[in-house]
């Protein structure tokens, strides 16, 4: 059946499997200390213009966020994120089962303000209990975020700000990150990510790979024993290759960049049918989801020819569905969804 | 100094220290397994109506709700509390140390409300992604609340229906409940309490012990091997005497409930001056603790002659401040403050 | 270079490569349930000759162990392991950061047995402070142990009554299963296993897969909500399906025995080099891993030429070494190393 | 009937309970920032001549190792402890319940050896595999241990030693202190604990006190927002009066040594007692505990006029049982012993 349902209802792009097969046979180092994790890395340093970042590879997008949160916050601190962040929300309390509580902010369209954050903070400081709560110890967003949602050159710049202000680290959640710096709405470059942020994943599961998110610290800042952290937490993988090899392939002629544009111009292409057809959006995204704001009977019949994903109810009578492309989305399956529609 | 900064500034009531001296020679079993605790837990039991309570004394507020929290909820599971409650601001993150997340609601003087209750339980079973979500496993609420605040009897029984309907535990934080039975504004009776209630627990600390609180399982559903739950948690007392010992004495004669209606007319007695004197109150409280809104000018004086405490800044001029009685403020203290003023 | 250093140094069988790309555009649901998943289950649930099995596929052996242990042990339980055992050791501290201990047994060549983890447990409940302890939950062992050695079906039989006895579940961790399944000296079949053990897991990572674990719940023991707790620990893989579709491919046409059995084949022609040159073992490896008992200005000169893996050290001048054979060593991978010793 | 069954079955020494009374009424603040803390604090600086200590009162011994612990201990680290050490055996899994692993070590006596501990950490170092293993971060021992042994101060000093070897902190619990100070058979004094430990406690509950430990840090290694991570693991006492003005009490005129110089006195004439009577001792303790090995038909009498602890079956026949004084313990008391003897 034709799927928007998620970007992750395909396997790898062909030239990853192309590169398993081919090197399958070589004996290599585990753990993540084989040639191809060190060369990954080095493209990754180099596509982001940061020369001193320390990479690592994981396996998925929760566990990241567990294992980076869980190894940078002191015991003592929490950390802050949007009400609606992947962390606060969709990730059976993983942050907590680590000790830590996640901070949840307002946000809008999916998006923290800088502003909030540093009133946040100043409230924090300004009780005369505070060392009774938890202490602010790091950022967390999404770009894009959970909504699609891009923050811009400026909204980044002014959280850092904030972030170095009251020197908590800003870490960013990128496991569609491909998605956001392809997007035609956006200001924000690789490098500037790698100069703003303290930490953040460049997600491989989501944009064409098996599995697999780049962790990348910018400031000479990896946790100490970082390998025994990731160990502890379950998140080592024993054949490293799987990962370095599919990032590697990813980072090599622009792949990672390439098929994310492709995602972004059928995502694009995608919301003219939506629009052609009088479909009313939920909010501009300017990524790979797009939110429709749909009839509860015509989602019903729409449903048993292609699917989507439902995201919350609006009214009685309507809901929010969400569709979103990814790098294997075929102008064919565009053709198909507006002979549907 | 004249203090109303907290209803913990003083030691134990008279008749407390009086027994603790009388049985000081005693040799007893440690661990809670001593003839005070019996009596204590059988006179507990008889006060609030409920001939088949299980009965534990721990230590402290903040130790008590990690303790029962962690011992009643599944892995899987969080606690829901108001944004403003204890658990979810002023424990430094003692909940998520066991693991567990803190489902935080809005919340109105800061009270919980039924119906929100109830609507955030239904969108989590309609939500399609609720596996990789916290499971709302337990209702925390405190009574007082933070902001002296009362459930009626109506609104406990709600939520209490709620719970019973998605068969959830529900836990009363008590830290300053005998404050809360002897208002003059309350139809909760602790009979009505123990019957609605899955577990509470007796504030002692505040009111007239030492350190002390009661915890109180309500329906034959204390949690297995409870006492090794509770050494896990580094929160068993070894001369569980002194625990048995203070709410021996506060469950004789009525004390516990004598003591605490003081409070209650001092608290009146201080409303009146405050109103007398013109203060404008930031909410009506009912009970022990009192809001007042004070000009920051007026605040920094009257500082130089009462201790009293912040609570929080209302706009740049103005400043909520609390003011609490306790079972040992005396007419005397108001006499002083009325002059103060 | 020449490399025995262990059983996760290649790729994965080419059959499962192949597989993953002939299934790679299939729009597939995530996180597990895929029809590649379901099928995967199926042939395994026949292959061990349990019907009412329940099987879940996670990525590597600390993790699966981590999930396993903390979601079936209750808040006061620990996991009876040897002292040599990979969660006792080796995984950084994985079992104890979900915060369960690990009871530590004496052991034999790596393996625990039944009476003395009888003994252990009736001293435990012999004891009048075990509330204060930790109560021993369940059974950790491993098969093929870290020592390359298997329990007989006597042994295993013998564990699994005083299991029985006390109530508490026995795990199985068969991160080189495959290989213990096909050893020429071994009386315990596959079925034996699923009906002894009460979870198990049949390692997919070390014997031909790029990852993955299959875990077997043979008694309708899946704890509830696993989903969740899997998650919860940053387990779960959103493109399940390639762990689905690797274990669908192992378990078609008896791939997965007939790649074991090979590893064994070449591990009993490897220990014949090392008998006929002479070296000495460290003890008697009936599976794929072997440990030989080395010189140690030997051992520098070896590793010049061949990779193998340091166990440990013997006395001042030996060293104890392992060899692995895996699915993917050759005839002359050992015709090349005869000729380097 | 006749107790000696630990050190904790009495309530207070009655001073403290008089100084308890007399400062009552007065208003002070809590959390430990009253000004009897701060006495305490100075005059425990002044008797252990550390004059940069930083002292912190805590309620209970497993709470104050868990806190300590967790508190020092990097995340990738474990604390080593004697296998019957009481963080190892007797604290329901408390320090795992952190997070952490207790590294447990064969012991002599209840005794830990600098050579065995340097010995586990040079060849944690030499493992290949260490970054999968946990860090041995703290060394955690007891004084008086659980068999009521003594370090000499050669002993302490040669762990001392190995500890700034490799630059891991030496905690030692002091939950009978005083006993061991005042013990005749010692040459380690209160100035070389605390000159030779990072950090220690000062038992109080079982020396005098009705609950209450002294936490003294000695190197200007108090943790970082210490008071945040006490109240996060539910252990920061509101009447922090409680805790200061019992420690403020055992060391004002020496209160704390003359009350363990007494408990030693009765221990030593228990010990001519059964010596006397022929009774066998299972070790040779110098301090407050006695463990005597007797048949179990006499131990069942025996048990019928005097309450004592069960310490482990030494054989079918014989029982290992444990005789505690304490500061409260009577010359009375033990001719009614001798009597019953």
């Amino acid at each position: 059946m034709l799927s928007f349902e998620s970007d992750y209802t395909t396997g790898a792009h062909p030239r990853i499997l192309q590169r398993l097969t081919e090197t399958n046979m070589e004996a290599l180092p585990g753990y993540g200390n084989d040639i191809y994790c060190e060369s990954a890395c080095e493209k990754i340093k180099k596509a982001c213009g940061c020369s001193e970042a320390e990479v690592f590879f994981l396996v998925g997008g929760t566990q990241t966020n567990a294992v980076i949160i869980s190894s940078i916050l002191q015991k003592y601190e929490g950390v802050i994120a949007a009400r609606t962040g992947h962390v606060s929300l969709h990730e059976a309390g993983a942050i907590e089962n680590t000790g830590h509580k996640v901070l949840e902010l307002p946000q809008t369209d999916g998006k923290l303000e800088a502003s909030s954050i540093k009133h946040f903070i100043e409230e924090f400081y300004q009780d005369e209990n505070h060392e009774h709560m938890v202490f602010p110890g790091m950022v967390y967003l999404s770009h894009p975020t959970e909504y699609g949602t891009l923050y811009t050159k400026k909204e980044l710049t002014d959280i850092a700000e904030v972030c170095r202000e009251y020197q908590i680290p800003l870490f960013m959640d990128g496991a569609r990150l491909g998605y956001g710096l392809m997007s035609r709405n956006t200001d924000l470059s690789f490098q500037d990510i790698a100069s703003l942020c303290d930490v953040f994943y460049i997600g491989g599961t989501k944009v064409g790979a098996l599995c697999g998110e780049a962790v990348v610290f910018t400031k000479n800042n990896k946790p100490r024993h970082f390998v025994n952290l990731v160990k502890r937490q379950g998140a080592l993988m024993a054949k490293g290759r799987l990962l370095g090899i599919q990032f590697d392939t990813l980072f090599t002629d622009n792949l990672y960049f390439d098929i994310s544009r492709h995602a972004i111009d059928m995502a694009e292409q995608l919301k003219d049918i939506f629009r052609e057809k009088g479909y009313p959006f939920y909010l501009e995204s300017p990524t790979n989801q797009q939110f429709i704001l749909i009839e509860n009977e015509r989602m019903e019949r729409l449903r048993e020819k292609v699917r989507f994903g439902f995201w919350e109810r609006a009214d009685e009578n309507h809901t929010v569905v969400r569709f979103a492309t990814s790098w294997s989305t075929t102008p064919e399956d565009l053709e198909q969804l507006r002979s549907i529609l």
